[in-house]
């Protein structure tokens, strides 16, 4: 940052602070003290003592989501510690708060430790009525994500990595319908960057039923000898990479169909696009510069491209997924957001593009789109009463 | 409970949560997005990134206390767990929120162990500006509460001691300026109960000059023979109880001035105060029930009375502190709450009632007074100032 104060840093010295909590209930006089404090509280307290449930009932937890990080992966900028976190978590809690009108906190950890960070979420966890973590490093974020969703009996997401990996699904499941004669069974994906979001992203993609998979970073196709894999990366290779192929970038694109970029900036060239299918389909999600731009793309013969930009057509952004994916989990008292309840997400923000509007530069709603809370949250909230994963 | 539900709990089915977190930023537009979040909100990590501090202006750090329990000891209701306090702690919260306009979130935790307690709390201090530690039974809430401050550089109270020893500080401080021939010094305190708010009573009392104190329990005097002492009944036995005195609370009452009861009703009888010196006083704080009625101690000879509830005058409400408190140690961006500034908070509280209006009746404002806070948060203030805890 420069001396000279960006517009944004001006706002947030403006806002002192993006959230703020209020009260549901008077306390003026003193009939309400007596209700909503002492001695009338006493009776919301043994009603949660003789039915647990009751929690859900007399306390806030029915809405209520906490938004927990360690500051250890913040946006582009890194492992910039907990309090750094702060502006993006308050950032995040306002979100929910406005698309979805779930009420969000913001936590903090002092530790990038997995067992610290777990530890500490459980001891806090009985707070919420979910569990948003967010901006946690890979590979932890697995684990802590794994072992929580293990203990808590409530929904524990972590929107890195699922936030984007539905939307990329639902952007999936539009551009096949839009290239008729492809099915995502038969088509070849590569993902480039294998951190939380691409390895997310691959998971869900062979929920959808996709089978051929590479995962790419920096050293080019994750394969059996691939440097220091991590344990998430050697997990993906029991599933991805089957013949464990190796080589670049460039020629983990030779004949694939779809493209989804977590990854650089403009790592991605027009002679690289050349290498892939005929129609290829790019998702080039590098913020705020892409990992190629949508002239340069479309030129070199790309079909449908999007990517995490408002001012491209097809903007793929968590935005669309977590609100709608917490409120519906909350509605339907979810113990947790399983694979059928991610899964419908994707295709309930699909859905929303009507066939006959279907195009190369509609293939996905607009985020701020007004249907798509509703729609994901309805979606959501029948997926886990299918699911049987509801108290 | 009957099965018949009580008005108070129909009112909390009805709010259904008493907190709700809102948003401080608009977040409707691209543009809104833009700067509350990303790409924006960069620049507010940043700014942390280089100056730690300027996370009390751009988060809503400056004005946030977290109001923390595990549920160990909840208003009468003894150790009910973590889930069964929130509406407690939810109270609290908006209580925070309608007398002092400060935020405040509540989160529980799933432990009764000191160091874990400690440690969770260490964790997620980062998330405040301050802690308010709330219904965590002695003498675990001591060391809790001892360990936090050592280790945190925000403030840490645990309010179940201090509030209400401010606020009896308070009416001490009045009920002896109306008992003009009596000084602080000189006189002859009997605490009964020797628990959280019974000690820090104690410790109050004596930072406002008392040197004449006897701690009473279930078994009578506090003494060095006492039956299972904790750690920090022990430490008081080296400033209070002098003459290691023992005997019942009868005993203990021959010639006090001044009676405080934070035990259970009706256990001090007529009979009992006689047993005191002449123009006694009394604070009789059991809920809902005191432990003397007002017409009892009336009839039987005590001067000044007060109690903890709203019926009667001089109403011992820890409402009265806790809010302009914490409200002056946020404003000064105090690193801790120290004896000066429990100090300052008894005068203010006293001080707003003038000599000409002092009377048996009133010797402290009512807690629903509009100009408590304010008197409480500048005394507080300057306090912090002059003591130099602040950043």
């Amino acid at each position: 940052m420069t001396n000279e104060e960006s517009e944004a840093l001006k706002k947030h010295h403006e806002w002192n602070g993006k959230i703020e909590v209020i009260s549901r209930a008077p306390v003026t006089s003193r009939e309400d003290l007596a209700l909503a404090y002492t001695p009338g509280v006493a009776d919301a307290c043994m009603a949660i003592v003789e039915n647990p449930e009751e929690a859900y009932r007399v306390t806030r937890k029915n809405n209520l989501v906490g938004v927990i990080t360690n500051g250890s992966a913040v946006l582009g900028l890194g492992n910039i510690g907990p309090q750094a976190a702060m502006p993006v978590m308050e950032g995040k809690s306002i979100l929910f708060k406005e698309f979805a009108d779930v009420d969000a906190f913001p936590i903090s950890i002092e530790s990038t430790d997995v067992d610290e960070v777990v530890q500490t979420v459980k001891q806090i966890a009985g707070s919420f009525g979910a569990i948003n973590l967010e901006d946690i490093a890979a590979p932890e974020c697995f684990e802590i994500e794994r072992r929580l969703i293990e203990t808590l009996d409530i929904p524990v997401f972590h929107d890195d990595q699922h936030g984007t990996a539905i939307v990329v699904g639902a952007a999936v499941i539009n551009a096949l319908k839009l290239l008729k004669n492809k099915r995502i069974e038969e088509i070849k994906i590569v993902i480039n960057g294998a951190g939380a979001a691409g390895i997310a992203i691959a998971k869900h993609l062979m929920i959808l039923g996709a089978k051929n998979i590479l995962l790419v970073d920096r050293e080019g196709i994750i394969h059996s000898g691939y440097p220091s894999l991590n344990s998430e990366q050697k997990r993906m290779l029991e599933v991805t990479n089957i013949k464990d192929e190796r080589g670049n970038l460039q020629e983990a694109l030779v004949d694939a169909e779809v493209f989804v970029g977590v990854s650089a900036p403009n790592i991605l060239s027009a002679r690289d696009i050349e290498q892939m299918d005929e129609n290829p389909i790019v998702f080039a999600m590098a913020n705020p510069i892409p990992e190629i731009m949508p002239d340069v793309a479309k030129k070199a013969g790309v079909t449908v491209m999007g990517t995490g930009r408002s001012d491209f057509p097809n903007q793929i952004n968590n935005v669309s997924a977590f609100p709608g994916i917490f409120k519906g989990a909350l509605e339907a008292k979810a113990t947790e957001i399983d694979e059928n309840m991610r899964l419908a997400a994707s295709y309930a923000i699909a859905n929303l593009v009507e066939d006959e509007e279907l195009s190369e530069e509609y293939i996905i709603p607009d985020p701020l789109d007004k249907r798509v809370v509703p729609a994901v949250a309805e979606a959501v909230k029948k997926a886990a009463i299918n699911s049987g994963v509801v108290r």
